[in-house]
């Protein structure tokens, strides 16, 4: 039977899946720490791929995402800040030459969106629009019923899009990135900063986004700043996609789209706010995310499968 | 011989061509005013049409650009501010009714891409962007060989993306918009309140962005630094963009884009500034459009046969 082994490759953890022929529910997986037993993290992704080898089965490919910017046309790992010392990393070749199949790379947000469009909350959507917001804000687009990767798949990096000139810095070194103002980085260094200044509140300097949501339900008004104000970036960036793109889905996923009302309803006012007039909003979707963490796995199957 | 009807609405003329067959001249080709002989656009348009209607050929449809926000999918004109009066105009039925063909409508700035893409600076490219520049900001995208319109075809209102929280108001009436600061308004504005401010220059107040650049060119400091500001405005814009679309190639049109080195010498300083990495430049081509006035015609043209 057709298998086709997908690999969601993290900082933490590395996640490998094989699924058979049309099936969407894997028939083995198997989660290693991506620097188990002092290997690099490539040693270790051979190594649960050979674990994992669908024997007696004809393995079409392999399908790969991995946090970061990836050349997907070159198959080259260009920079995933979460793993240490990878740089213009040539994950392409490096699997194909070890095990002889068609392999492909792709940035996981991308993927999960590519997922959650085939077999999750955007299913039948022709354009739609997924984000991801945890530690940082990434994303994927489907534009008419296309993956958008752009000319080299360094494409949709959606946290990176200035909304305040010479506002907080990102991740990525430039200033007021959608990212540095709506991730959980981007909450977490807000308090920080706040307290720092002075301000009164039940949490400690440091803490994460996860406490200050917890902070937040308990009233503590910091907190509840920090979560407005990463809410109305969001609108504000996120109005621009919809006069971008004119979705009619969103998807959430991530650590921090899961703190429901304490996000989405000042989201939901400074979007309505800051669109161009309601009809970019009429039959908009806003969803969460169905997948979970397969998200990723599921993706790389059907990008697999698409690029096959 | 299959005829094709096309039309350029705008909020000065009314500019209608006939297509033969496979051509990209027109067959027949007129001018009038929007408001000519007192009078209504639409009565104007069909004039225009009934006047090229080309006896003796099968005319297989009618394809119109309008300045303004589109509803592409019901063929009614949202708004379109240069023309008085347009607002949710039902312009597909009332073309339907009047001509007994296929009728297709959309977004200037987004069939002038579609025509360069097709037949101008734009060709052999899978994933470009299209600016034009003149009084307003607008634009399009052709992502992965598919024009980029939306749900609904209201996307690629590229002018207006948040720069500056809190910037200068724009034509739309939100703050901070790419439009707000890089437009000829946006350029004329500026100068406007630095004058009003006490600014020294050679110019007047009020007046357009064609003579700040010839004061400009003329060695006048606020009109150099008018354009220093557009253009940074414009890369860092379009940085975000490069960052969504990875595109291969950017194409400008529109009477600011006229204005060389002074806009795009300090508008590829920016670019390089504000992008992630410098993988986005890599192989990208800048270049101006091809087919000046008669992008929007031509882009109509190929619109049609498109979705014919």
């Amino acid at each position: 039977m057709d298998a086709y082994i997908t690999l969601d490759i993290g900082g933490t953890n590395i996640r490998c899946a094989v699924f058979l022929a049309n099936e969407i529910e894997p028939f083995r997986y198997k989660k290693i720490r991506t620097h188990q037993a002092g290997n690099t993290a490539i040693e270790n992704i051979k190594k649960v791929i050979r674990s994992t080898w669908p024997n007696g089965h004809l393995v079409r490919g392999i399908s790969a995402t991995a946090p970061g910017s990836i050349d997907v046309k070159k198959g080259i790992v260009i920079l995933a800040p979460n793993i240490p010392g990878w740089k213009n990393i040539e994950l392409r070749d490096t699997l194909v030459k070890e095990f002889s199949v068609e392999v492909f790379i792709n940035n996981d947000a991308r993927l999960a969106a590519l997922g959650e469009w085939k077999h999750g909350a955007g299913k039948g959507h022709e354009n739609l629009l997924y984000f991801t917001i945890s530690t940082g804000l990434g994303g994927g687009a489907i534009v008419h019923n296309q993956l958008l990767e752009g000319s080299r798949g360094i494409g949709t990096e959606m946290g990176h899009i200035t909304l305040v000139d010479d506002g907080p810095v990102c991740g990525c070194g430039k200033h007021g990135h959608l990212e540095a103002l709506s991730s959980g980085t981007g909450i977490e260094n807000f308090v920080k900063h706040k307290i720092q200044d002075g301000a009164k509140t039940i949490l400690e300097e440091g803490t994460t986004s996860k406490k200050i949501a917890e902070a937040a339900v308990q009233g503590d008004q910091l907190a509840i700043d920090a979560f407005e104000r990463a809410a109305f970036y969001l609108g504000k960036g996120i109005a621009n996609y919809l006069h971008i793109f004119n979705p009619s889905c969103l998807i959430f996923g991530g650590g921090v789209s899961q703190s429901g009302d304490l996000l989405f309803k000042p989201f939901e006012r400074s979007l309505r706010e800051y669109v161009l007039n309601k009809e970019y909003l009429n039959g908009l979707e806003v969803k969460m995310a169905m997948l979970g963490d397969n998200a990723g796995l599921i993706g790389a199957l059907e990008y697999l499968k698409l690029n096959l």
